[in-house]
């Protein structure tokens, strides 16, 4: 059995986390920590998991001291505060999957510039390996540090890296439209996420300011080769959970959209956890699951392909991206644990 | 290997046991039959089965050929159209679970009275067993025929049983005000279920004369011995799934909330998917689960108890439910491919 | 024109208040007062008033200050809070309308024992009317003091007054089992309230322990003539607004639906605002207005009829009826300034 | 008083023009035809209208009958079945409304090529206006037929206009990313319309095929003088009513956000109807009311606009645009009759 730890497992991702960690074969979980809610039992805070799991949160101090023992360590806090802990476990020699932001950007100063904090282990920006599994898989397989993925730039870079690496980008700014559920803005109170509020109510947010933007142009460019210009924007629309990504690229040539479907279904031809489609995809298509859904259009009237790409946020988005990491990592199936059909409705 | 197939797989409860079934490790899924989408592939009707789930849907007909090739078969059509397929199933010595209301109960009379239809397999109703595991464990061991219980049913009897049994309620109408996500009304199109008209609304409907109700003072009737009286009215609230009873009965002597909870703690100590909570249930928390959550409350002043149970639906409702039977009549682990915590959020 | 102010002009009902006031053809509001966010513009605080209410919110105190120069003010505060402001006003012989539950219970020991508070100002009990126009009316003309009904008790007052005027009921308890929307709870920060732990979840809450009981009871037991036993429970479903009542009253003598019918329609014959109905209610038919639909049912098998009462809760169940009591007392035009039909969908 | 006669008036959009033509003051209705529900009581078939609107629904064939005795004329029928309809009335002297998009583009070749049909009346394109006040409210005044602008184009002219007027987009294609409630698709019956199937789900449709795209592009062009390319995609969120339209502009020059804000409030600063925010708009603050809200951004590193523009889609994309579009005509005031601020929540 893999022992494992979850700091920060409160939260939202991190609740998603326990739900599919629990039920995975092959998995022991040692430990849930969580600040907020040290001392109460896990069932009093999702009561779902009543006379299920009803340990005791402990704390993140004492989460980190417990690290040693484990085989891997999720760590589910937010940005900046996920730095140090991850140092720790790395030293300890230690797996890690972090879910925050802190190791995926490649260039400390970068991460300064949109995070506004200094990175105090930029050393280790060279080890993580930024988890897109389908990818990145082979460095992910001899990994000690995971950058787990946003959930925009999952969807984002899904979507657009075969258009790019085959060359049919136009140096033009690439624009992502993304529509979010609102658990991806997490469990803390404030009256924007109230339900009278936010229900029947659609909203744009951080417009062209988005910290998810050099994360998707990082690996857009890297993985491409080309340097990918892209102008983001993240809305929040009233539901629980799931992402759509509307991405419009210029073509530098005209093309038909059967083309692009073939490329695009060639591209992702081996992998299980992204389908190509015919039609159009929605986001409870894929609720509640690992996979992803693209479906695409080309515009000759304007040059541009829409390609259009679904996920669950908290899943492929977060929680079940990791857990797929980690059985990569760990040369276990890849799908294990993960591998149901998205539960509708 | 369990070979099942299932007829009417194309509905919500047919789509989520297609969904328990494929994942279950003792189960293989033979066909999949619809009269409505005949011949269409189950990922064109449900895309959330896009390359996983491909197989065609064959006709109701062509799915009574094969029944005797099963070792179980899963009915869920509408009532009426279930007592011949169940007859012919039965006949071939297949185990059959159908989750239509045609063999729940066990009086033709009352059947003819309240469904508006001639039984045709009267001869059948006592052969039936009523698919409600925690009361009804032994018979269904033995079973050849399943009654699966109705989605409301499920949720009152098991909050209204233990008070019952005690022999605790007095001879006055037992009121049982449900409130049901919409998934419950059926995937077939009439505008009252368009988004737009169901959002942002709560209704009642069918008041004093849900077909339910002569369902649930059956088994109230038989289980504690006592002649039911109920009074029963459904809402649909703007939900997909998820269903609350509120159960209210008057005592026949004065108690305290704290000795009626010990009570219900006691009475299913041993059951694994039903929970006496502390606090009141919230549909929430058992949300795409077995589990059947219940909380309660005494008033000195009205002499009442207030029973409130919740339950998923679709799951606990119906699918999962079935599985939970199939699982007993088999002799297999009784939560086999059901044992997951609730998904949340 | 009659100049009003609005005490704790931001909260939900006081949004609502200010919504209907502005367009009120005789009214001029004259402050707009809020402790938590004085100072601020009111479209600050509600984007909707952009450019139309920019005005700032003064505080509490010093809106007090204000008060004698008002033909009428209400008051939108939390209850306690509203007993001496209501006081100050009255002795300044200013008319109030108090949204609050401080002058709904005629006897300070009974609002004692509910709201665990001492009331200081049981003198004004006597002297302030229960405002519910269709029954009330007479009364409200001559008040200086109005007791706005709770959302709840409007509903269910309405529904259950005429079976229990026409001596129908039998001395048993009569269960009220109401649905309302989340904008009922206020724009209070708490988790259970995020739209990701609302949405998709139904709850019951303050089972048997509910303040709105005893006020039930007094209205139910006054007007009838009768002593009146209620259980009632609260629900939360997921929408913004509505409110749907299902009452249970055990009758003494066996009657038909039809002449039950005759009855509600005869005894609100009278009665623009609140339309008895063939069918059963919804709350999106009255959703934005002060409309109050009413259908019902007998049942025969339990001697029972069930009444269902539709209300908007934050129109008939608080801002829109304070503007009919205030029309009344003002003698103006009754339906003046909420004379719309309900917005759809 | 006006005599108004609505033809189609039992779509959402018809519904909602039954509900502000019913409380404006100067305003008779006629009659209210519908050829599905032909000689039905409009409140058999929208229940809110109870005792307020019992009249029943003529058929359309005897609405145009009655047309001659109107002032005014609504036509809300699906595109195609307008045209005859227009014509008519338009002969007997009667000034029309026309919500389709028959009277909506110029050119009777790009009808066909987009709508897929013949235009019957091409020589009224030319007479007929199209009615967005704020751009056109000089030739409105004058018109004897108004082409009641589409949704979408609605929120995205308003939105990208003054940009363009301002000479300041590179000839690039501009992005729009639209994002509807789903009242937007009508009240036909189809399963992905279901609150079951919709609620939870995020879409785009009609990926660069979406019929509004030519009323976008003709109406930008023209009003700017350049010649504008624009690739459209709508989305359907889970929500009754709202949209917004994400803009994305490549500009030809450097400029700051300050800058283009001041630009954009001068541009309205005599436009009751459009309000521009410091901050981002959200479809919740403009719900239930005629008001559009425009919020923007610049993104320097990209040298894109990103503007984001509200409106209730069945308000100012549909029935208060018609009102406001009758009121000019009339020389009634323009506020008249839709001079409410939103209704939140």
């Amino acid at each position: 059995m893999v022992n494992v730890g979850i700091i920060g497992s409160t939260g939202y991702a991190g609740q998603q986390l326990v739900w599919l960690l629990l039920n995975h074969p092959h998995v022991n979980i040692d430990f849930l920590s969580s600040n907020s809610y040290e001392g109460l039992k896990y069932s009093d805070i999702y009561v779902s998991y009543s006379q299920i799991l009803d340990e005791k949160c402990i704390s993140n101090e004492a989460a980190i001291e417990k690290t040693p023992d484990l085989d891997v360590l999720f760590c589910a806090m937010p940005h900046g505060k996920s730095m140090d802990v991850v140092k720790k476990a790395f030293e300890s020699g230690v797996k890690v999957i972090d879910l925050s932001a802190d190791f995926r950007l490649k260039d400390a100063q970068v991460y300064k510039q949109w995070y506004e904090l200094d990175h105090t282990c930029a050393d280790l920006l060279g080890t993580a390996v930024y988890g897109l599994p389908e990818l990145h898989r082979a460095s992910i397989k001899d990994a000690q540090i995971i950058a787990n993925p946003g959930c925009y730039p999952t969807s984002a870079i899904l979507g657009i890296v075969p258009i790019l690496k085959a060359g049919l980008a136009e140096s033009y700014p690439i624009v992502i439209d993304s529509k979010s559920g609102i658990s991806g803005a997490g469990r803390g109170c404030d009256i924007s996420k109230l339900y009278a509020e936010a229900n029947e109510s659609t909203r744009a947010y951080k417009v062209a300011s988005h910290r998810h933007t050099p994360e998707i142009e990082q690996e857009l460019s890297s993985l491409s080769g080309c340097d990918a210009n892209v102008i983001f924007t993240p809305h929040i629309v009233p539901m629980n959970r799931g992402m759509l990504s509307t991405c419009y690229v210029k073509l530098n040539k005209d093309v038909d959209r059967e083309h692009l479907l073939s490329m695009y279904k060639d591209f992702y031809k081996d992998e299980y956890f992204v389908k190509v489609l015919d039609s159009l995809p929605e986001t409870k298509w894929v609720r509640g699951s690992n996979f992803c859904h693209i479906g695409l259009s080309y515009d000759n009237r304007t040059g541009m392909a829409v390609i259009v790409s679904a996920i669950d946020n908290l899943m492929r988005g977060a929680a079940s991206q990791a857990v797929q990491n980690m059985n990569i990592m760990l040369d276990i199936d890849e799908k294990c644990g993960i591998d149901f059909a998205p539960m509708f409705p």
